[in-house]
């Protein structure tokens, strides 16, 4: 199982940036995101692409990352430019044998985030996104599995075209709602 | 060369987003992004960081969509949910012989720009984040290498740590910022 956990979430500001994190961490395999801060409409947005798409995929807010860290039976990485390069790591990862916590930050990552896990990992040592360096890492980790999920329960599913939007079971632009009507991926 | 362009970028609400396109686009060996709208701030945040972490990368607003598109003269694939699968895609690309442009749509993509590329491809038919399906496809299209560009010019580099932050050149808390104080990957 593989957990992600966002930290340092602001509401008003990263509202949009930490739904990419929780519905990457979806579409690339991940079990479940928690958000340290409380927004219940982050929750409500991703929960809406559950529905829609499908799962098994939970997400929650408002628990503190402390406790996400201590209470966390598996082994346990940040996500950081500053950290050992993502192709060193990953091979010394005892995922799926152990539960993984993936933990990604937004600005200003508190200075024990980075004792308190196993491993502090860089998806290269330059600044660029927390979406694209979870993305990334999910995807080193489970090689092709990542995007092999099979979702169940939703409503709704893509079939891939060359040219067009064919989806079964909605009208395209319904199907891609992302329930927030943000600029998430196609969530047009 | 890989070009990245972006389109339908509203500058209030997609000023974050674009930019974790831009510094994927940069992290990821592509040479060059062009945002269809024109929105200096971005701009001129993403300059910033090459400034600071190095290039050579280029960046360019208010460049319209249908003139890049119609005047591109190498190989244009749009990055869609509902597209066909990366992993069928790439091994029929022919970069690095042509060069290759790649266009991230935030909320409804016109129609035309299906038409008007070389393929339309999916990085999981699920939606997510056009911030995580572009770091995907562009390491799909030129595996390791997309990490290991040798940036020139800039004031810092971070050198690889377990545990702590350790910048040449500057304060890591200078190091780190991407001039527009946003929530990028380690912005902090």
């Amino acid at each position: 199982m593989i957990t992600v956990l966002r930290l340092g979430h602001r509401p008003e500001r990263d509202k949009r940036i930490t739904t990419h994190v929780c519905l990457t961490a979806r579409a690339l395999n991940a079990d479940k995101v928690i958000v340290s801060e409380r927004d219940d409409r982050v929750v409500a947005g991703v929960r809406g692409v559950v529905d829609r798409f499908g799962g098994p995929f939970e997400v929650e807010s408002g628990v503190p990352h402390r406790r996400v860290l201590r209470d966390f039976p598996g082994e346990k990485v940040h996500l950081t430019m500053y950290g050992l390069p993502l192709e060193e790591v990953v091979p010394r990862l005892r995922w799926p044998e152990k539960d993984l916590l993936v933990v990604v930050g937004a600005e200003k990552v508190p200075r024990e985030v980075y004792e308190m896990v196993d491993h502090n990992v860089a998806v290269g040592n330059q600044p660029h996104s927390e979406v694209a360096a979870l993305a990334l890492f999910l995807y080193a980790v489970q090689g092709p599995a990542a995007m092999r999920k099979r979702f169940v329960g939703g409503q709704v599913e893509v079939v891939p075209s060359a040219r067009g939007k064919d989806v079964r079971g909605g009208a395209p632009d319904d199907a891609a709602e992302t329930g927030e009507g943000d600029g998430s991926f196609d969530g047009e």
